[in-house]
C-alpha cells in the first residue's frame, strides 16, 4: 500500500522550506529531520485553522504523506506541499474509513519507506485521539514518533461560546469524558459525572444525549442544572443550543444539530449569553 | 497607570505586519482591527513557544500592551513588537505581583486608551487561567474581548512525556483538578478523584502533593496507582519524577522538584518508560 502511495509522494520531493515561520518562531526545523521515515502524531486543534500550533502547521507543510481523520478542519490541509500524499483514514460516527489496526499498519508501512509522516487528528491526539494506540504501535515497530499537542475540542469549544470551563464562582474541576452509544447505552460513571461545582464536557456525546441527561439527572444532578449542545465549534458553521438537563435534549431534536458536537453540563454554561456575544466575535468575523 | 504605560507604548506605533504568516495561514488579520481597543485573552500553551496557535503568535505581534503572567514561556514575549508595552502580572505561587482586581482595571484601563491589549496566560484562558472571571470584568465595562485558547498544560505534558490522557486500555475520562493548599489543606471531592478507569491532572498542587496522594489512598485508589510529577512541561528544563500515591511524594522530595509542576495520576502513567524516548525527541533536540 506504501508503495502506491510513493507514486504519488516521491519520497525525493524536497520539502518547502519553513523559513517564513522559522523567522517568527527563531526555532529551526533544518536540522530535525532525519535521515530515515518518522511520523508525528499532530493535534489538529478544534476546526478553525488558525488553532493549529505553529510546530502542528510547520509538520503539515514538511510532511511527505498526512494520514488524516474525519475531524480535521477545514483549510488545514492546504498547508501540505502539494506533491504530499493525502490519505483518509475516516473515523466519522459509523462510518470508520480504515480499522485501527490497519491505519496503524498504514503508520509503519509510510514510515519505514522513510517518508515524513504527519498523523493529523481532531484536537488533540492523546485525549480521545487514541494516540496512545498509535504511539504504542510505531515504538514497537522502532518508528521515529513525535506527538504534536493540540488545543482539544473542549477548550476550543468553551473560547468560541464564552463558557469558562473552570471558573471560581461555578466549577473548580473539568471532566472530559466520550458519550459513544454502544448497544443502546452508555458506559460511563454516572456518580463521578454528575457532581457539584464540576464542568463536564461530553465528546461524541449527541447520539446518547437523551440518555446522558437522565442518567445525570437520576445519579443526583437537579434537572435545573444548565447544559449546552454545540456543533462545530470555532468554525462559521458552528450553533449552541442550551437549555437544562431536562430541556437540552428535545431542544436539539428540534434544532437537527448532527455531528461533531460537544455536549457541556455544568453553571459555567449561565455566562453563555453573557459572554458569546465577544467570544464569537474571531469566528464571525471569519464567516 | 494606563497613562504612564502609554509613554512606553505609543498609541501611533504601526503595528508590525504579519504577513508572512498571513501567507502561511491564509488568514488576513489587517480588517479586523477595531477603531477603539481590544483585549484579546490569549493562551500562551504549556511553555515551548512553538506551541502557540497561529493566532496567538498574530495577537501578541500586533499588540500595543502584553499584560502577562509567570507561567508565559521563555521566548513567547518576543514575537511582540519592541514598542509594546509589557507587564508582568504575577500568579507565581505565594508571590501575586497584581491582585486580580487590579489586572481587571489595568485591562480595563488600557483597553480604554485605546489599544490593542493581548492578556497572556500559561496553557489556555478557560482552564484554570480565571480568564472567565476577567472577561465578565471586561464586557461589564463595554470592552470588546476575545477568547484565544491554547493548549492547556496537562495535553503539553502528556505529549512531551508519552503519557497519554485518554486510553482504551487504561482511562476513559480525564478529570482536571487545581490542589491549592489553604490552610494547610486542599478543598477537593476526593471521592469522584478517586475513580478507577481515569486519569486525574492536578495543576498547581506540588505543595499538596503528601495530601494528595494520601486522601486518594484513604478514598479508595489503591496505593500501587502509577503516578508522576512533571516540571516545566515542554521546555528544556523539563523534569519527571515517576512513582505510586505510595513513594510518589518522597521520591520528589528527593529530587526536590520545582513549581510549576503537573501532577498525573493513572494507569497511563505506565507507558511513560515505553512512550518517553520518544515523546521526549522535540524537547531534547530543542534544549
Amino acid at each position: 500500500m506504501a508503495v502506491q502511495l510513493l507514486a504519488r509522494a516521491p519520497a525525493t520531493a524536497t520539502t518547502r522550506s519553513p523559513e517564513a515561520l522559522e523567522r517568527f518562531t527563531g526555532c529551526h526545523g533544518g536540522g530535525l529531520r532525519p535521515a530515515t521515515g518518522r511520523v508525528s502524531l499532530v493535534g489538529a486543534g478544534p476546526g478553525d485553522p488558525e488553532l493549529l500550533t505553529l510546530r502542528a502547521a510547520r509538520r503539515i507543510g514538511e510532511a511527505d504523506a498526512i494520514v488524516y481523520d474525519h475531524l480535521v478542519g477545514e483549510g488545514i490541509l492546504e498547508l501540505a506541499r502539494p506533491a504530499a500524499a493525502r490519505i483518509y483514514a475516516g473515523k466519522e460516527a459509523g462510518r470508520h474509513a480504515l480499522p485501527q489496526s490497519q491505519i496503524n499498519r498504514l503508520l509503519v508501512d509510510l514510515a519505514q519507506e522513510g517518508l515524513q509522516v504527519v498523523r493529523l487528528k481532531g484536537g488533540d491526539p492523546f485525549i480521545f485521539g487514541r494516540g496512545g494506540e498509535e504511539m504504542q504501535e510505531l515504538v514497537a515497530h522502532g518508528i521515529v514518533t513525535e506527538i504534536v499537542p493540540g488545543v482539544t475540542a473542549a477548550a476550543g469549544m468553551a473560547a468560541a461560546t464564552g463558557i469558562p470551563l473552570s471558573h471560581r464562582d461555578h466549577a473548580q474541576t473539568v471532566l472530559l469524558a466520550t458519550g459513544h452509544l454502544r448497544n443502546g447505552t452508555v458506559d460511563l460513571d454516572w456518580a463521578s459525572l454528575a457532581r457539584p461545582r464540576q464542568t463536564l464536557v461530553i465528546y461524541m456525546g449527541l447520539g446518547a444525549l437523551e440518555i446522558i441527561c437522565r442518567e445525570l439527572t437520576a445519579h443526583g444532578m437537579p434537572a435545573t442544572t444548565p447544559a449546552a449542545v454545540v456543533h462545530a465549534a470555532t468554525t462559521p458553521a458552528q450553533r449552541v443550543v442550551t437549555g437544562t438537563l431536562a430541556t437540552l435534549a428535545p431542544r436539539v431534536r428540534d434544532a437537527r444539530l448532527k455531528t461533531p458536537s460537544l455536549i457541556v453540563v455544568g453553571t459555567v454554561v449561565e455566562l453563555h449569553s453573557l459572554l458569546m456575544p465577544q467570544a464569537g466575535l474571531a469566528v464571525l468575523r471569519q464567516a
